[in-house]
């Protein structure tokens, strides 16, 4: 891999710099064991791509694979297929304007930029030949052996971009908008978010700050205002997206779905309407398929429910009952246990999550996508908040009725000390179990997340690193002369190398973790009114990491559009509107002591919970709706610019029609009307009624009576006169 | 007035068929004291309208009134304005396709239809003056004595319409297709909903009577099932609301706001993007304006509730309490206390509500009469339904806590009698009160409603007219003769005199019937499941007579365009949601016997009560969410019809930009691509590189090794023997 230091310390070397216009590389493994029909397979890899128009050069891999590179063979073809692809933007009103069809000039107007040329590319290579690609899918069947297909990044933008980003305390809109031209409008939403989520934390950073010294914690006061703050930034966030969308000239790409390769279909079908064969799939059959979800989350539950229960009752039975020999060691095993099982079940039930959406059959990438972070929305909500519902709404109210239970560990304990008899203390439930459970939730996983996201992988890649260029060292000895790589090209080639190496990177992870993050402010914050101050800090951290993991990390991604955060804004949703539920519960639980002198949660009155929780949730409901009002009355940049092309189209299209000056006046008044000649106009028109000679039919004769406005005016005013004098004379 | 008998009996009279060519009619009052001012400003008019390019006659109207005839002068004129309406359109996103330039040949493909000539016509004449209209807006500022401008009944039409759909059962699409051709889509949309309502109500009011007969009052079952029921319309509204404007061709007309001409601005500000002048108005103020609808709610509330607490409390005090003389008249106090009361309260309410609305200063119609339904949306709640929370949630559960303080009756009514001693009886609660409450609402008020919607206004107008009639025979002896209406025109004229008397017609009505119908549905049907049955007779009778009360005695209306029911939407989701938490509460406090030994209401828990109801909500919303997904998922002749216009367009646009055959194919595979001669090109490109001499650098050297893909493959052929040797070496 080329490392952190090699790659931005040296700026100068021009294997860094260039990427020899190639396009996209393919990784195409060669498993010896199949070595003969991968060469076939290889044969009409490359026969597919020179048939769509693509110029491929093959070059030696790391270990048994070869790389083959790929750049559009004309320029000519390119500008055929953007302007197809344009085309359909704006058939989908994606674009305001049809592109002009003076092919040369309009590349000029507007030219193509990198993201855009890249993923026309990608499009080329990976879509079904039917529709005119090379229907190249990683992985899959015929093309197993293509282990991926990725553009190399762009070495002299990532060293600036990270340099830049590690100086600065905000980014701005030029930030994102370079993210943007290089990784697509999908990646660049997603810095954009945290950009605003970041942004939007200081406010509950201060009042949390503020609330923590002066309210403590539960107060009605932090929860209202946090609640408030989470409809304000849920809706706020909706409104920039779709503006954000208008401006990079996005909004409803999510329309214009890409065929999900993977589809099976029942039959195919004349559609009525384009006479085209389309595949149909069922969506009764889909819709019982998809009704496995509720199993599914139910299994999640119990899966993952019996693990954080068990191993919550042992670490609850050794700190605070069991009071034996080992303690000092005795109260790591829930953590021990956790750490080997959860990641463990984590894995099997995405798995299970990811079978299960393939079940489901989707015709597109987005739907299936959609699908699926649904299903891992509902193992992360388990995993991330079951702990805290069990605190604040079990452990708590019932600890002193619950707890007598826990017997079955001192009984199965007793069987493993020597002299039969457990040493135990009285229970006392610790109030600061859940202050300290969030704690650890907000500011220790946090921590332990970066360093596995960002510290781990890198070390990881280094180990590696160094067995395989020992391993490679040995294995260029027996390559052909002929294959050596050229001296030129040597050092670009090993990058290319170790770029197919990295990992794909996958934005999925990151909001998930930013929506996780999301629920605990808005679900649990109102225990520790610190979280936010500790989220601020790591967000600005975790911005940096991203940035880092994509550039140096990952493989680039392939820049797909995208004019939404997708499926996440409903989870956004639904995090906020728990948060108005479980506020409003631990406030009130929690608030005043909730034990009568038994030792019973008896002080909870039930109907007053419930209440409270009704409560809050309609008044979250309704400022949600106001919110969403005032939201909506305010002007932005992107509707302002959705404005100024609509104006401009309108003029052009009337200047095209009726003559220039008329369509100035025309389009700025709204649409003006009004011939000058009319009256002249119609006595013509009468005029050449009594010329024609015709019989005057009563409909004619009615319009004849007064030629032109003078003699109505003159006749209306008799009219009035008569009724003026008809009224003098009743009177 | 042209009586039903005189219109719809004798088909032949030709002043009943024709319109004259006639567009619109401006009545134009002249009242007597100010006939001077009157005259200035009737000649205004008729410049004002001349100016535009419209032709006027003018006549005599009813009274001391003139009527001005309308029409559009040319026929140029006209096509220039709908070829700009439908240019903007087009930029809205309303047409799929922009009108051809070529304007003859358009207007044969896409002739003009009687509602939009109409609707553009009337934009003309209302329109303000720097638009291009006349400006003339009826009853303000210099046109206060314009009482109405309004289009002429089609009477042949009419005629056909009512005789029709007397005879019919169910109305189907063209029923509703020939509304919108002469009303507009406005008006067809209220006959669409109700149909759509009318077909939906079969199923709860088959359900709800075998409900009825097996399972009786109370039934969670019913209360579920209406639920769901609920959800369904209101889903499926949505989507078929959505479908009727993509095949009418006005999906996302909403977006085109006709200005309010009463809209006051603070200051006007040149529009940073187009550089007109465009007047603002702070949304700051206006929100604190809007935040005086909480006032005006409450005092909706306190106003009518007091009404109707004090003429329930008498109601059963005299009913169920009171046993004294007179009691078989006293009983009808509250009724007429009722209606003597509440039609003023209404009034004054409605008034403010105006008021109001306008004082928000909306900047377009739409917002404002949103603005407007939403305020008589709470006044109607309050009215409609308030005596039934009433009894449901205060007189069943705390009859007998509450009755007690009846006596302040009592004391009043002892200074009324003789003996000072009022003859009472014991407080005997009525069980059926809710139910006789229900049926009330359900089947006697809406047919005194039909009563009064449908048959006052004929007889009313009926005296009118005789004592109006006598009144204009002696007139008609002092107009000098030539102002008598010519012998041919005589009927015609008579005809609309008496169009020019009725009464607008406002769909707000309507829909607000419908709407307070379907909450009795939603709300309180557990109470008496027969109500849906009820409704069912009730509306087949309501769409034929709407459609009586538009085209006999009404104005016809101005043919808006809409793409939606519009607010109404917003009201039918609240009461449908509303209804998950009624249902659930009257089915808790009414299956069991609410009252403990003493009488009091001890039975309810509070807290079960809540629970239900919380419970009852998020299965709601659950259910919703699977509906709406459900529902999103189906495919309907909208989308279908959107879908082929979007294939024509693309067909027709890759069509002149790439010929004809080859657009074919690629509308059709969805964009294919492909050069076929692109080896030839490649190697091409590559000798001209070398011929051209220059230096070849290391990124052109690189995509020269392999010229073409016969090498790339036999390079790559090596690399896989290299590779495979290698592999078994090592083995």
């Amino acid at each position: 891999m080329a490392t952190l230091r090699s790659l931005y310390k040296t700026d100068d070397r021009f294997e860094l710099n260039s990427n020899f216009n190639v396009d996209y590389v393919i990784h195409y493994q060669i498993p010896p064991e199949e070595s003969a029909k991968a060469e076939a397979a290889f044969v009409q890899l490359i026969e597919a791509l020179t048939r769509v128009g693509l110029a491929t050069e093959v070059r030696r891999g790391a270990g048994s694979s070869v790389l083959v590179f790929v750049k559009i063979a004309s320029e000519n073809l390119l500008k055929q297929q953007i302007y197809r692809y344009r085309v359909q933007d704006w058939l989908y009103g994606v674009r305001t304007s049809a592109p002009s069809k003076d092919l040369n000039t309009y590349f000029e107007d507007e030219p193509v930029v990198e993201a855009e040329r890249l993923r026309l590319v990608y499009l080329l290579i990976t879509k079904p030949k039917a529709e005119g690609g090379a229907g190249v899918t990683p992985r899959l069947g015929q093309w197993k052996w293509v282990s991926s297909v990725f553009p190399l990044h762009n070495h002299a933008f990532n060293r600036q971009w990270l340099k830049q980003w590690s100086q600065k305390y905000f980014l701005d809109e030029n930030d994102i908008n370079d993210i943007r031209d290089k990784f697509g409008e999908k990646v660049a939403f997603y810095f954009a978010f945290l950009q605003s989520y970041f942004q939007f934390l200081f406010f509950p950073a201060a009042f949390g700050f503020g609330a923590w010294l002066i309210l403590g914690q539960f107060s009605t006061l932090y929860a209202i205002v946090n609640c408030l703050w989470c409809v304000s930034f849920f809706e706020y966030w909706k409104k920039k997206e779709v503006d954000l969308a208008v401006q990079w000239g996005v909004r409803g790409v999510s329309k214009i779905q890409h065929p999900r390769t993977e589809f099976e279909f029942e039959r195919e079908t004349r559609d009525p309407v384009t006479g085209e064969l389309v595949k149909v799939f069922s969506p009764l059959k889909r819709l019982q398929r998809q009704l496995l979800q509720v199993p599914f989350a139910i299994a999640c539950l119990l899966v993952l429910g019996t693990l954080i229960v068990s191993c919550f009752s042992i670490e609850i039975f050794i700190s605070e009952v069991y009071n034996g020999p080992f303690k000092q060691y005795l109260v790591f095993l829930p953590t021990i246990l956790l750490t080997i099982f959860m990641p463990t079940l984590t894995t099997i039930l995405t798995n299970l999550a990811e079978k299960l959406t393939a079940h489901e059959n989707y015709e597109t990438q987005d739907s299936h996508q959609a699908a699926f972070v649904q299903k891992i929305f509902v193992i992360n909500f388990i995993v991330s908040y079951f702990p805290i519902f069990l605190t604040a709404f079990v452990y708590v109210p019932f600890a002193k009725v619950l707890v007598p239970y826990l017997d079955v560990f001192q009984v199965t304990a007793q069987h493993f000390t020597t002299n039969g008899k457990l040493e135990t203390k009285a229970f006392q439930m610790d109030p600061d179990r859940l202050k300290k459970q969030i704690i650890y939730f907000t500011v220790t996983a946090q921590v332990v997340n970066f360093l596995v996201e960002g510290i781990v992988p890198i070390v990881k890649r280094k180990v590696f690193k160094a067995v395989k260029e020992a391993h490679t060292e040995i294995t260029q000895k027996n390559v052909h002369e002929e294959h050596k790589d050229p001296e030129e090209e040597a050092a670009f080639l090993a990058r290319v190398r170790n770029e197919a190496e990295l990992d794909e990177y996958d934005v999925t992870t990151d909001y998930r973790e930013m929506v996780v993050q999301f629920g605990y402010l808005s679900l649990f914050s109102v225990i520790w009114p610190l979280t936010a101050c500790s989220f601020l800090v790591n967000n600005w951290i975790e911005a940096r990491a991203d940035a880092m993991k994509i550039a140096i990390s990952s493989k680039r991604p392939i820049p797909w559009r995208s004019d939404s955060i997708g499926p996440w804004l409903t989870s956004l949703g639904f995090l906020s509107w728990l948060g108005s539920l479980t506020s409003a519960a631990i406030v009130f639980i929690f608030s005043n002591d909730p034990y009568g002198p038994d030792g019973h949660p008896s002080n909870i009155k039930l109907w007053a919970l419930l209440l409270s929780i009704l409560f809050s949730e309609h008044l979250y409901l309704t400022v949600q709706f106001i919110v969403r009002y005032v939201i909506g009355t305010l002007d932005s940049p992107g509707l302002q610019k959705e404005r100024a092309e609509r104006f401009a189209m309108r003029k052009f299209h009337l200047e095209e029609t009726l003559g220039e000056d008329f369509a100035e006046s025309a389009a700025e008044a709204n649409f003006t009307g009004g011939e000058k000649i009319t009256k002249e106009a119609l006595e013509e028109e009468a005029r050449r009624a009594s010329v024609s000679g015709q019989a005057v039919g009563p409909e004619q004769a009615f319009w004849q009576r007064q030629r032109g406005a003078a003699e109505t005016i003159q006749i209306g005013r008799g009219l009035i006169a008569d009724a003026v004098a008809e009224n003098k004379t009743k009177v």
